[in-house]
C-alpha cells in the first residue's frame, strides 16, 4: 500500500475529505500561479487532532502543506503538483479561547478568520491591531506563519510583534505550549520566534495569544496631494511630531495607481480638486477622548500647506468620507486586476531612501519597461513600497508580465538591495521567491536557515520546497 | 601543547591580555554568585577580529564566554572555574557606526555602553528607548543577548522589539550580516531572533541596528499612594485611556521597599504626607508639543482621587522633583544591599493576575518566611514583579538567603507558574536559573532549545553550560 493510503487508513474518516470537487478548492493559490495535487484535505478540529495527524504523517513519511485562508501571494500554501503531499487545512480549528481585557490579550486558534478576531476584540471593548486587506478570508495561523504586515504596522508593528504566546505542533507530533500571554518572559530561547514567519516549514501553528489595544476614541483621516516625492518622509516626521506619534497609517498612492483605479471604476470621484503626482492617505488615532488630535492634525496640515510640502489636502468630515478615502487605497489591487494584473515588487528600503528608490525604480521602468504602466503605492512609515507594473494598454498581460519579470524585475530588486533594502517586505517567500532569496540572502543566513530546517524537520515533511530547499 | 596555549599562540598578542590582575576583573559576576577562571581575556577591536578569534577557537576546540558590561543577574557571562574556557570581552568593539534620523535608526557595535548610545541618539535629536538601571555599564551586545527589559518596556517593548538588524559571528566563524535597518523584511526565517536572548550560546552578537524614537516634548511624572492593590491595573487602564497610551512607566513600589530605602538613606524624604501600603511612580510622555498631556494627567489624578482609587498623589513640578521621584524607584536595590541583599524572584504574570499574585506571594512569605522582610516593586504594565525578600533584621543574610531559596522560593515560583506566569521575566537564565528552566519549561520548548543548540553550535563552544545543557 502506498504511504498516503496507509496514512488515511490510520485516521478516522471524519478527519479528512477526499471528494475531488471539494479538494480542488484547496489546490490553487490566490494569485493563480500554481495548481497542485492532494488526494485528501486533512481538517482537524482540535489541537489534539493536529498532533495525531502530524504524528501519523511522520510515521508514514507523508509531507504536509498547512493552509489557512489560502491568501498567500507566494503560493506558500499550495501543494506540489506531483501529488505526494497532503493539504492540512486549519479552518475548523477556529475557537476564540480567551479574551483578557485587563491583560489586553486574546487567545485564539489558527483557523480563526482575522475579521472574526477583530469582531471578538471589538465586542470586548478593545481592538486587535492586526489588519490586512484580506481580513475577511485570511486566518490567524497564516498571518502569523507569514509574519503579516498590513496597514497598521506603523503604530503596532508586524504580526510577530503582536504575539505574546504560541501553541504549535512540532514535526514529530510534540505539542509546543508557550501560549501564556506574558509581556516579559526571558526563560531560554524564544522558540516561538522560530515558528513565526516560517510559513509552516518548521511546524504547525495551532493557537496564539495576541496583544490587544484600546479602541480609538478619535480618528482623523486626511488625503494629501504632495508636491515632491522627497517631501514624503518630512511630512510623516512632522505629522508624528505634532500628533505625538499617533499616526497609524501613512499610505502613499502614486498618480499612476489612482489613475488606474479612477479609470477602472467609473463611479469614483477624485477626492481633491487639482491632480498631483503623489498622494497620501494618512490616519491618526488615539484612545484618549481628551487629547486634541484634530487640532494637532489641522496644525500639521496648515503648516504643510504653508510650506508648500502639500499642494492640497482634505480632512475627512466623518466616517463616510473616511471610508471613501480608504476605499481608494484598498482597491488599487482590484484596479490592477481589471487591467490584466500586475508584476508585483514587494520591496522595502530604509525610509530615508524611499523617495529616491521610487524615483530611480520608476526611471528604470520608463527606460526598460517597453511601455509598462506603473502602479506604486505603499507604507511610507515602514519603507515598504508596492512597486507594481501593469502591461501597456493594448498589450497582452499574459505575455508582458513574464517578460517583465525576467528582463526588468531583476533591475528593480538589484536597486532595492543596493540601497540597503529587501526584495521581500511582507509577502514572504513561499515557492515564488525562493530564487530571489538564494540570490540576495546573506550566505550565513541561508546556512542558518538550512541548519534550523534540518534540526527541526529532518525528514522534510513540513511544507517541503517552501522557503528553504532541503 | 594544550589547546589554549596553541590557540593564543595562533593569535596576534594584542588580541588578548593575560595579566592575572587584569583578567581577574572579568571573572566574578555582578552579584558575586560565581568566580570562574580564564587564562586570558580576548579583546577584539573589530568584527573581523571576532571572526578570527571564533574560527581559531573552533579550530582548537576552546570554548568562549562572551562578556559585555558584566551586569548579568544570572552569572551568564562568567566562565567555569575549571579554567578551560576563555572570556571574550566585546568592550573594544564599541563604534557607533551610523545614525539615520529619517529612518529613526542607529547602528552600533556590541561593546557600546548603553548610556553612550543614549547620548548619541540624543545628539541626533532623537531618543534610544532602551533604558535600564545599569545604563552606565551594560553594553549593547549583552542587552540584546539577554533581551533586556527595563523601565520603558510598557511603551517601547523589550530589547528584542527594538532590533531592526543584527550582525553576529556564528560558532564556525561565519559572519551573519542581516544588519539592514528595515522595518519590514519577510525574507525567510528571521534568524536574528534566534540570537537575541540566547545569552551568547549560539553565536556572538557584534553589532545591531536599533529603532530610535522622537524625544519627548512633554514629560509628566506622578507619585501615587494607592489604597488597595487590586486598584493597580484599573489605575493603569484609566491612565492609558486618558493619556492616549502615552504612559511610558507605571512602576509599583510597596511600602516595604520604600521603608527599606528611607531607613537606609537618612537624607531622603517621603514624597507624600500620609503613608500608604502601595505606591506608584508613573510617567507619561509625548513628542507632541501640542497635545494636552498635563491636563490629561491631571484629569486622571482627579478622577482617581475622587473615586478613592488613589489616597494621595503628587505631580512633579519640574525636572528636579521628577528626579527625586525616580530616585526612590531606582535605589531600592541599593537599599536591599544595605540590608544584606535580597533573595530575588524576577517573576511575571498576566497583568490581570498581578495584584492577586502579590497578595498571595506575600502571604506565603509571611507564613513560611521566618520573619523575612518583603521588598516588592515592579512594572505593572508588563506584569513583571520583582518580588524580593531581605533577611529579618538581626539575622545573618549569608545564612538566611540560601535557606529561603531552598525552602520558600519554590513556593513563590510554583504560585507564579500556576497563575499562568513565568519564573523569569527579564533577567534571563545564565547558570543560576538552569534548574528552574528545566523544572518549569515546556518539554517541547526544551527539546527545541537542545535541537537549536546542537544544530548551530555542535561542538558546544559558545558559552557552554549557560541557558541549555549540552
Amino acid at each position: 500500500m502506498d504511504p498516503i493510503t496507509s496514512l488515511l487508513g490510520s485516521l478516522p474518516p471524519d478527519f479528512y475529505i477526499t471528494d475531488p470537487d471539494v479538494v480542488a478548492k484547496y489546490l490553487t493559490d490566490f494569485r493563480h500561479f500554481r495548481t497542485g495535487a492532494s488526494r485528501a484535505v486533512l481538517r482537524p478540529r482540535t489541537t489534539a487532532e493536529v498532533q495525531r495527524i502530524v504524528a501519523a504523517c511522520a510515521a508514514h513519511g507523508v509531507p504536509l502543506v498547512p493552509q489557512g485562508g489560502n491568501t498567500s501571494y507566494c503560493a506558500a500554501a499550495t501543494p506540489s503538483p506531483l501529488g505526494g503531499e497532503l493539504v492540512l487545512s486549519l479552518e475548523r480549528l477556529n475557537a476564540v479561547r480567551a479574551i483578557d481585557p485587563t491583560n489586553l490579550s486574546l487567545t485564539a486558534e489558527a483557523g480563526c478568520v482575522l475579521s472574526v478576531l477583530q469582531e471578538a476584540a471589538d465586542a470586548a471593548g478593545l481592538m486587535l491591531p492586526l489588519d490586512l486587506g484580506s481580513r475577511q478570508s485570511c486566518q490567524l495561523g497564516g498571518a502569523l506563519s507569514t509574519n503579516a504586515g498590513g496597514i497598521s504596522v506603523l503604530k503596532y508593528g508586524m504580526a510577530r510583534d503582536l504575539v505574546l504566546g504560541l501553541e504549535a505542533v512540532l514535526p514529530d507530533g510534540q505539542l509546543l505550549n508557550v501560549l501564556q500571554p506574558l509581556r516579559k518572559n526571558n526563560t531560554g530561547y524564544d522558540v516561538k520566534q522560530v515558528l513565526l514567519g516560517a510559513e509552516g516549514t518548521l511546524g504547525i501553528v495551532t493557537a496564539a495569544s495576541l496583544k490587544l489595544a484600546r479602541k480609538p476614541a478619535q480618528t482623523v483621516t486626511a488625503f494629501l496631494a504632495v508636491a515632491e516625492i522627497d517631501a514624503l518622509t518630512t511630512l510623516l516626521a512632522r505629522a508624528q511630531l505634532l500628533t505625538g506619534e499617533n499616526v497609524t497609517s501613512f499610505e502613499y498612492i502614486s498618480h499612476h495607481s489612482l489613475g488606474l483605479l479612477l479609470a477602472a471604476q467609473a463611479g469614483l470621484r477624485h477626492p481633491l480638486e487639482a491632480p498631483a503626482r503623489h498622494y497620501v492617505v494618512m490616519e491618526a488615532q488615539t484612545c484618549s477622548p481628551l487629547l486634541g488630535l484634530e487640532e494637532a492634525m489641522a496644525a500639521f496640515l496648515e503648516e504643510a500647506l504653508g510650506e508648500g510640502l502639500v499642494n492640497d489636502g482634505t480632512i475627512a468630515a466623518g466616517g463616510q468620507q473616511r471610508d471613501q478615502l480608504w476605499y481608494l487605497r484598498e482597491h488599487i489591487p482590484e484596479a490592477e486586476v481589471a487591467n490584466g494584473g500586475s508584476v508585483k515588487h514587494d520591496v522595502s528600503v530604509p525610509t530615508s531612501a524611499l523617495p529616491s528608490f521610487i524615483s530611480q525604480a520608476s526611471a528604470l521602468v520608463e527606460t526598460h519597461g517597453a511601455g509598462g504602466r506603473l502602479s506604486i503605492y505603499g507604507h511610507v512609515g515602514d519603507g515598504n513600497v508596492h512597486f507594481n507594473v501593469v502591461a501597456p494598454a493594448g498589450a497582452d498581460p499574459a505575455g508582458y508580465k513574464p517578460w517583465f519579470e525576467r528582463e526588468v524585475s531583476p533591475r528593480v530588486y538589484d536597486l532595492a538591495v543596493t540601497m540597503g533594502g529587501s526584495f521581500g517586505a511582507e509577502y514572504g517567500i513561499g515557492i515564488v521567491k525562493l530564487d530571489l532569496l538564494e540570490r540576495y540572502g546573506d550566505p550565513a543566513k541561508l546556512h542558518m536557515m538550512r541548519a534550523l530546517k534540518a534540526a527541526l524537520d529532518p525528514a522534510n515533511l513540513m511544507n517541503p520546497g517552501k522557503v528553504v530547499r532541503a
